[in-house]
């Protein structure tokens, strides 16, 4: 996979479009430019890459106790982001507003299960779209004091959300700490677009964290196969994150991916499904011997209700990417209907899956109190646990 | 986990309750019998096993496309076993019949999802208890042609299960293969009874397949930590495995794990938690090391309906299991209210799970085919795969 990267970024390319200034620092940096398709020798981006790209760093929250390390052995789990619409028991289906776009914060943040306030945690279709980003954020520092995502499309408004993130936090601390995360996607195959280079290169050069993170359905934005899907994304992914490397040597990078698929009988976008599980293992993995943090998605789901395929597709993608080691996994909850809704119900649903996840990672303890062989000669054959004096003593530690 | 396993089988040992045949094999073997407890020196249950069960075997179908391999890189999923009731849509929750059982064999044996047709499918309580299992075996053999499990309860009906076997294969073709699965399992803690070991005996001497299955809900039948639990199981399983090989060495075997929780508040059961999850992992890693293919159990849940919970829960404990790389997974589907209940929609719907983690487990094909660089030279940055050739040539054979 990593091999047929490297023949597509050579021969093949990616397009840089409408961003002249992106062409030109590849091109000095001795990528191969013509027009706006730019060819990488290989080797040629990860050797970028790997040269100045953290394998690890903090995120800060306002409250110190909820800032987030990205990259080792942690995984950040995050609301859903994007939907236009919400959906609750109450009300149905409905367009979403700045008001629940704050209920869900406050909500989301009574959870432990989340670690992250997220970011477009619903679309305020209420406000005006060339400014509502403001609203988004100012409304994450007022309901949440946790780790929060800045505006994604646009170097304006990336660089509005580092502005805002001055006045919380200070511009001295902003200048030498990561405040904001970000998410940058490719326009598949193969395409980078200037509303995602630009806010890449304002979070770059301003240290803000950016996953780079190729986002494709497989069978119609990459190829109909696990594999060939994955050399794709990896080529994607080592053009942009060596683009970041480039504007801004050490700048906090994740390399990300969103991979899921479609049926290939009508079209529609699928989720939860055993080759997206397939994708997500891999890319962890191809991230890992890249050396920066993985950022992936989560409880995904094609259902319009938090039913039984809900939870089911929702509980395959979110614990296939805490089985690939993710470091961040964004829509970890409240994700319906292939992301046009966040559910309200399905939210705290999630939460309680997210916790499950959590708990699974923590492994089994091998102690000697764990192994209770004490226990099990107080009780012997034939008897029960429950009033043992290793239940009293562990009731408060043992599991459930 | 081992260690703690030996020292609990020679300081504590295992009771082998009104089964004086049991007792006196073991004691000719070597064991220490007291009563009807028994101890077992440090490797000596482990010693007797490794020397004669079989790594793998296969377990014959009527119809010899269903015969089904156990143990290897093999998995069989079955259908649900023991519920009294069964829920469906129109009727809600009510005691189950044999109509319902036979019923549920011919949706179960039209999913191709499920590989086998089980066992009590669910209890048809209509029937006579004490001839019911003639009429579930009858009809496992009317309505189904996949291979089958024989009953479980008592060495007579476990007879009249091996005489039903004879009629359908033929007494000399059930001498010298495996046509009947059937499970044994633990009174937890420590206790082994005659109507388990009875039935034992009887899979064991007429060379067909038992699953020797501690059965334990963690909190209350053993310690309330996973380690703990772990160690327990694995004694247990050392001593009914031993026992069957000393029956018949070279008897078909496999260890098995049917290792769940209790919420320590409530003492109620629950299912598809975290921690039933790393003991699955960790105890088809022992079966590993012992040499025997590993039998669990699948997508349990608590849920009453087959809802989110219930989806969610059984998506764990199904997966989970698939991971631990079991052999034989009973209760693949269909299970509702703790096993009370066999859905009969929950039954359709984790068809459709089980269809997920087979395609899973197949991995990622990383042919030429499939890394398909052609396609994505073809379509190259901007464009679309929908219409490539790649696409055409792989329609029927890539995902979805």
């Amino acid at each position: 996979i990593e091999h047929n990267a490297d023949l597509i970024l050579r021969e093949i390319g990616v397009e840089i479009r409408d961003d002249a200034e992106s062409l030109d620092i590849l091109r000095e940096a001795g990528a191969d430019v013509s027009g706006e398709r730019v060819r990488f020798d290989p080797g040629f981006c990860r050797n970028i890459i790997t040269a100045s790209a953290p394998s690890e760093f903090k995120q800060h929250a306002r409250n110190p106790a909820n800032t987030v390390t990205l990259g080792g052995a942690n995984t950040v789990l995050a609301p859903g982001w994007g939907p236009p619409f919400i959906h609750n028991i109450d009300e149905g289906r409905r367009y979403a507003t700045i008001e629940d776009f704050q209920n869900l914060i406050k909500i989301c943040h009574s959870l432990p299960e989340y670690h992250h306030s997220g970011g477009v945690i619903c679309e305020p279709v209420d406000l005006p779209a060339n400014k509502r980003h403001f609203d988004m954020l100012a409304s994450h520092f007022r309901y949440s004091d946790r780790a929060v995502f800045g505006a994604l499309i646009g170097a304006e408004r990336a660089q509005d959300s580092v502005d805002m993130a001055r006045i919380i936090f200070g511009a001295e601390f902003v200048a030498n700490n990561v405040c904001l995360y970000a998410v940058a996607n490719s326009n598949a195959p193969l395409v980078w677009d200037s509303a995602m280079t630009g806010a890449l290169k304002v979070y770059a050069r301003n240290n803000q964290a950016v996953a780079v993170t190729p986002w494709t359905l497989a069978g119609a934005m990459s190829p109909c196969t696990g594999a060939g899907t994955l050399a794709q994304v990896l080529a994607e992914a080592l053009a942009g994150l060596a683009l970041a490397q480039l504007v801004n040597p050490g700048a906090p990078c994740l390399m990300g991916s969103f991979a899921s698929t479609i049926s290939m009988q009508s079209g529609a976008p699928t989720f939860g499904t055993p080759e997206s599980a397939h994708l997500v293992l891999v890319a962890g993995q191809l991230a890992r011997r890249l050396g920066v943090p993985f950022h992936t998605v989560g409880a995904l789901t094609s259902s319009k209700v938090p039913d039984g395929q809900a939870m089911e597709e929702g509980t395959w993608g979110l614990m296939m990417s805490v089985l690939a080691g993710a470091n961040f996994i964004n829509h970890a909850g409240g994700w319906l209907e292939g992301g046009l809704v966040h559910g309200f119900e399905k939210a705290v649903m999630d939460a309680d899956l997210c916790g499950k996840v959590a708990a699974f990672a923590q492994g089994l303890d091998l102690s000697e109190k764990a192994l209770a062989l004490d226990a099990i000669r107080e009780v012997g054959p034939g008897a029960h646990f429950l009033a043992s004096a290793h239940t009293h003593a562990n009731f408060e530690t043992a599991f459930f």
